[in-house]
Formats: C-alpha cells, sequence, structure tokens
C-alpha cells in the first residue's frame, strides 16, 4: 500500500516487504519524501527482524535503481572487480587492482575512504603526491581501455539511495545488520559494471564480522544478490585476528603494496593477493599464472602506468612520520598472537583513520610491527613502531595496544584462508 | 556513557538501560541535541525488545522531568484523576468529572484532543458554545478550589518530552509499545497533581488492546509506574468489543453524556461511570455513594457550572448534523454483535475524528445506533444513524459498517467490567 508507516509496521511485526514497497520507499526516501526518521525505525526494524533473500536482492535492486551504472560495454577486455569488507593493513586491492590488469582484465574499483579501525583505499592512495581520486566516467572508460586499471572515487550518482543510508545507519546503530551491509555493498559493486566479482569477506577482532558463521552469513548474502543480479561473484572468507603484512597506515601501505608489486613484500598479503586473483581471473576466463606478472615486474609497471595516468608520481617520496616511538619486546620467545583490531584502533588514534565522515586523516601516521605470530622475538629488540604527526596522540595508542599481543602463548590461529563461497557454480 | 548510539545499541541487542542514560537522553531530546532520527530508532528497538519495570518507571520520570507537575497543594480536597486508553463511544469522562466532583473531591483532568477512530474528550466539550479548553495552571487551581471539577487541555509545559515522542512514535510506526504507552499516559497523569488515579484500560475491537492478555500488562504496566511514584492506582479493564451508550461522536456523546448526568441514560455508561468513581472515591477515602449524587441533580449541576466557568453555555443547542442517513435492520430477532471499531471507523469517517494531529473535527458528525447486544430488532424499524456534514460522506462510512453486526448469530461478549488491577493494595 505504499505507506512508509505501513511499511515500517510489517517489518516491525516480522513481516516480509514486498519488492513494490521496497522500490516505492527507496525512490521515495532519495527523493526526500520520506523522513530519515521513518527511515531509522525502519532500519532499526530490519537489523532485529531481517530481510530474506529476496528482500535483500529487491532493496539492493532497489538502491542500484536510486543512481546510474558504469557503461563498460566498449572496454572490450573482461572486467573483475574485488570488495573487501575491511580489515587492518589490508592493502591488497593497491597490488590486485594492477596485478589483474597486468593479466589481461580490466578493474574498474570504485573505492571509499575510510571510517573507524580500518582505513580506506582512497586515503592511502591519496598519499601519492598528484594522485587524483575523482575520474568522470568517460575518463574511466579510457583508462579501463588503455591500462586495464582504475581505482577511483566513486562518483555521486552511484547507489545515491546508499549513500544517504549509510549515513543515517551510522549515527542510529544500525549498521550492523548483515542484509544491509550485504545490499549496501552490491548495490555500488553492481554499479560499478564488472563481469565477475570476488569478495574479501574477513572474519576477527579486527573485523567486522567478528566469527566464521557470521562471515559465512554475510558471505552467502553476498553471493546471493550477485547470482540473483547475473554476476558471477565468489567469497573468500580470509582471518582478520593479525594484521596483514606489517604496516597499518595510509602511505606505509602504499609502500609496503608497491614492495609486493615489485616482488617482495610479506608472505601474507602476497598468499592473499594471489588468492584473489586466482579466483578473479578464473571467473572471467583468464588462463594466467598471477604470481608470473608479480615476479616479471608487468604488475608493478601497470602501477606505475596506473598512478600516473590519474595524476600521480610513482617515484615521489612519500610522507614521512615527524614522530616514531618504538615499542621493544619485552620478553625472548615466539610471538603467539598480535591483535588486529588493537592494531588498527592505534593507527587510529595516530591519526590514520577518522572518526566522522569528512574529517581529515594523516598520511604518515601508522603501525609497524617487525614480527608476526610465529616469528621468534628478542627481549629488548624492536616489535612496534608507532608514526605520529602528533607526539600528543602517542599515549592513547600506547593505551591501545596494552595486552595486544602474546608471546609464548597459546597459538590457536586459524588460517589467512579460512573458507571459500563460490556463487559462481550455480550460474 | 550517555551516547546516544550508544544507547541504541544498547536496546538494540537487548540489553538494560541506566535509568542516567535515559535521563540523559529524554533531556538531551527536549533540548533538540538528540536528532529525530536517532530517537525512532531507539523507540523502534524499545518497541521490539522492550523494556523493564525499572525501565519504564525511569523513562516516565525523565519524561515528567522534561516539563512541570500542577502544583495542587492548596486546593483543599482529595484529588482524583481518570484516564481511558480510548474506546468508541466513550463520554465516561465528561460525567465522572463532575460526579466526584459532586461528592467532595477535586479532578484536575488533563485531556486530548482525538487521533483516529476514537473521540477526544476535548473535542467533545469544544461542541459546546463558548467552551474554552485552555486555562492557565492559576485558573485550574481556582476551578478546582470552587467547583472540584477542571477538564482542560494540558499545558505545552506538561511533559513536553511526551508531546516530542507522541509525535514521532505516530509516523514511525512506534506507538504499539507496551512501556511507552505506560509512560506516556503515566507522565502527564503524574504531571496533572492529583492524589489518586483510576484506569480505564479498554479491551476488544474498538480498542487499542485487542485482548485481555494484552490489556492486562499494560493495566500492570501503569499500576506498577503509579506505585514507583507514590500515586495509588487501580486499573479497571473493561470490554470494548461493542460500543460504549448509543452514540458515538463529538455533540452525541455531549447530549448523552447530559443524559446521564440528569440520572437517565444508557446502562452500560451508568455502570462504567458508577464503577469508576467508587473505585476512585475509595483511592481518596471519600465514603460516598455516587449513585446518589446522579439521582438527586448534584452531579449535572456541577456539570453546568464546570462548563460555564470555562465560558461554555450549558442550555445552548448543540450542533445538529445537515445529513442524516437511516441504516434500517435488515431482519426481525436479537442483536448479538454490534462492532467498536467498525462503528469507530464510520464515525471517523463521517467526519467525527481527524487524521493528522491539526485536522479540524465536525461536531456534529456521528453514529446513533437504536439497538445494544441482547436487544430485539425488527425488521425495516432504523438500526443505525448516520451523522455527518456531507453527503459524500456516507458511502464510506456504510462501507465501514458492512458486516458490523450480526442478528441472530453466536453471543459469547464479555462483561462490561472484566477485571481489575489494584497498584493502592500494597502501597
Amino acid at each position: 500500500m505504499n505507506s512508509a508507516v505501513e511499511i515500517i509496521r510489517t517489518k516491525r511485526d516480522g513481516g516480509r516487504l514486498p519488492t513494490e514497497d521496497i522500490d516505492w520507499l527507496l525512490a521515495a526516501y532519495t527523493r526526500g519524501e520520506v523522513a530519515e526518521e521513518q527511515m531509522s525505525a525502519l532500519l532499526m526494524a530490519i537489523l532485529v527482524n531481517g530481510m530474506d533473500a529476496a528482500e535483500t536482492a529487491a532493496w539492493t535492486r532497489a538502491m542500484l535503481a536510486s543512481g546510474t551504472r558504469l557503461q563498460l560495454s566498449n572496454v572490450g577486455k573482461p572486467l573483475a572487480d574485488k570488495h573487501s569488507t575491511g580489515g587492518v593493513g589490508d592493502k591488497v586491492t593497491l597490488v590486485l587492482a594492477p596485478l589483474l590488469a597486468a593479466c589481461g582484465a580490466a578493474v574498474p574499483h570504485l573505492a571509499g575512504r575510510g571510517l573507524g579501525h580500518t582505513g580506506g583505499t582512497l586515503d592511502k592512495l591519496g598519499t601519492i603526491p598528484g594522485w587524483q581520486a575523482e575520474l568522470s566516467a568517460a575518463q574511466i572508460v579510457t583508462q579501463l581501455r588503455e591500462l586495464g586499471a582504475v581505482i577511483c572515487a566513486a562518483t555521486a550518482s552511484v547507489a545515491p539511495a546508499d549513500r544517504k543510508l549509510y549515513a543515517l545507519r551510522d549515527v542510529t546503530g544500525t549498521v550492523e545488520s548483515i542484509p544491509l551491509i550485504a545490499a549496501s555493498i552490491m548495490s555500488k559493486k553492481l554499479a560499478a559494471g564488472a563481469d565477475a566479482l570476488v569478495l574479501d569477506v574477513k572474519v576477527g577482532s579486527g573485523a567486522f564480522m567478528k566469527t566464521p558463521e557470521q562471515a559465512r552469513r554475510l558471505a552467502n548474502a553476498l553471493v546471493a544478490i550477485g547470482r540473483d543480479n547475473g554476476l558471477p561473484t565468489v567469497a573468500v572468507l580470509t582471518a582478520m585476528d593479525t594484521p596483514l603484512g606489517n604496516t597499518a597506515g595510509n602511505a606505509l601501505e602504499v609502500a609496503e603494496a608497491v614492495e609486493v608489486l615489485a616482488g617482495a613484500g610479506p608472505a601474507d598479503v602476497i598468499e592473499l593477493t594471489l588468492t584473489l586473483a586466482r579466483e578473479a581471473l578464473r571467473l572471467v576466463g583468464i588462463d594466467a599464472d598471477p604470481a608470473d606478472a608479480l615476479a616479471d615486474g608487468r604488475a608493478l609497471s601497470l602501477w606505475r602506468s596506473m598512478i600516473a595516468a590519474q595524476g600521480g608520481d610513482p617515484d615521489a617520496t612519500l610522507p614521512h612520520a615527524a614522530e616514531i616511538h618504538t615499542v621493544v619486546c619485552p620478553a625472548t620467545g615466539r610471538l603467539t598472537r598480535l591483535d588486529a583490531y588493537a592494531v588498527g584502533l592505534a593507527a587510529w588514534r595516530l591519526g590514520a583513520g577518522r572518526a566522522r565522515p569528512g574529517d581529515a586523516v594523516s598520511a604518515a601516521a601508522g603501525v609497524r610491527w617487525h614480527a608476526r605470530p610465529g616469528d621468534q622475538v628478542v627481549r629488548g629488540e624492536p616489535l612496534l613502531e608507532l608514526h605520529t604527526d602528533d607526539a600528543a596522540r602517542i599515549p592513547d595508542a600506547l593505551a591501545a595496544l596494552d595486552g595486544a599481543y602474546d608471546i609464548d602463548g597459546d597459538s590457536a590461529a586459524l588460517p589467512l584462508v579460512i573458507d571459500r563461497v563460490d556463487g559462481s557454480a550455480n550460474q
């Protein structure tokens, strides 16, 4: 019956929302004809009572329909995209986009800025002098045709309903709903226009999903939406109890990504990047080993071209922190735990992240760790480096790291790649 | 920790809200420092996850504290008040207030305007030429000292948090929460400053609570708040499957109330009025039989003084409808059902009620029924009269009455007085 109050009452009482009601609601909300307070009551009802797969698919399509889709039919290459649900030290996109392009795919990656303790891809690339996040649709197509990789900001015409909803969910305690999270991710990924999608669903202390069960529910919701919309999608569940690589922070992570592109870098970043790359290449039907493109310099070369195409100087010196505080190892033994959330929170407190949309972030701030779980550590040697522009931030960052690591404790870490959910098999 | 988002998340996840958080939240909301969309998300979380007795009491006190209480200590009479949760044809307040005053009590009754299919006391009294709903606190005290009965509009300083919340709940599908309903009622009743309170909790098709179980839960919540705040309170559960008396509509109900005050009128209105009057007199310690004050004209005399004191002319002719449409009885037999909701909806569609706060209502519109369940009816005789200013409203009103009554059907009506919940016994 298309009344906002009736729609709210239906979901409040545990009912299903018909597709036509979802379509009407999100269109009217985008036009400003459904009040924010009505939408927030509905979001809370959805958070508590859920949405089924059909409702979630309808919600996703209605958000997609609130804006425009990139038209990439004349790029002339198989189009693959990737999304991560967010982790600490996760710089994989920076490596993966040029790597897939080096293997013959095109990657139209519309990225966001960070919020909270996980970094944003645009914030990381924004530390490269000259680099521009904003491209027009025509520029995106040209860059995909010529190079095969674009990482840029979503334009205002991509899922505007999602943008309004995301801001509302942030202030109304309605972020943690799997159907709403899934619809938000997939509406933006569908708008980006790729032919296939690989999802990195993070699990653990540093991730949004704390347990494999939660992550599997989200992964299932995501691949179901992909399937319903003709987008072959694979989700990989990966561990986020330990931060990825050796750094968390914007410029620190760019430097680490360049190391990996150059054929070096931390083993876990390499493993995760190659896992996701192989899934993506399989989905778009490219028979190539991405490890070769890392080893022979093609991925690094493509990175340099991609950065330069958006005005960045790939040879420029990245910002350095004014203050570096070193935490030394309190004992000799084996590092058995390094908590991802604590490291992310410390990096955030050092200035790497923002508390509110629109806040500035520090390019140089962050954390570097000299050992990963499983490594031997020696008392008195450096364990953690805190990088910041402002020494006054160090005490709060140190407090975040209190109890964040164990030496010679129990070791029960999950493998990096926990599981995969293949939504492409039943297409 | 007093952050709106943290409070929302606590209730969303099924937690208890500490009193200090409720105090902070409602004060900040009244000041406009908590956004409407945050409050609506919280209201939905409360609707779904509930509030316990301590939370509900704290919520009530915080709403009370958002405004001022009437100071009635120098009225010099025992102060009794009454509240009904709303039914069709319920004109009992119009009779009860002067009746209790005629027995020596004082009744400071702050009333509201109607919304939806049940009428509002102020709308009814507003049909009397000259009568004024707005009184100052000083005028209320004077009228209570001199006459003992006031029915007037709540001032803006009574529970302003409740007024803001009520408007928000109306548009966000969050009306139907027993703790929020109970807190809303009791914050206003506590602000009115009576020494004792009688509650008429309606049950049935024409009431907000459809089952005795729901009504008992509401009654228990209400008397618990009274007990926690030192206000002796008794709740009477009464049937609202059948409309009360023989009329529903503003001026129609005033005329019927005057009949009852004059010692005549429908038996059910008399029974309910006397039941509530006896509870109220017992609570304030007045040993008098209210039936005497109806029979000997004291109640009617007090009504005339009360109306005149607020500018009304008790002898004025009340508005009459321009159009009266009569529905005749389709068969001879015994009327076994007359549905309260259908009658209320018909009266509303005829113009007696409003769809939105601030809408105008018709004084004359409404429904009169010539028989009540249990009465013999004769084919071709008048059964229902539809009163309206606008004949175009009649078809929709007739549609509301389709299937609203049975002749020689099953009869399983509840007694008028179903149960009582005495919150004064454990004081």
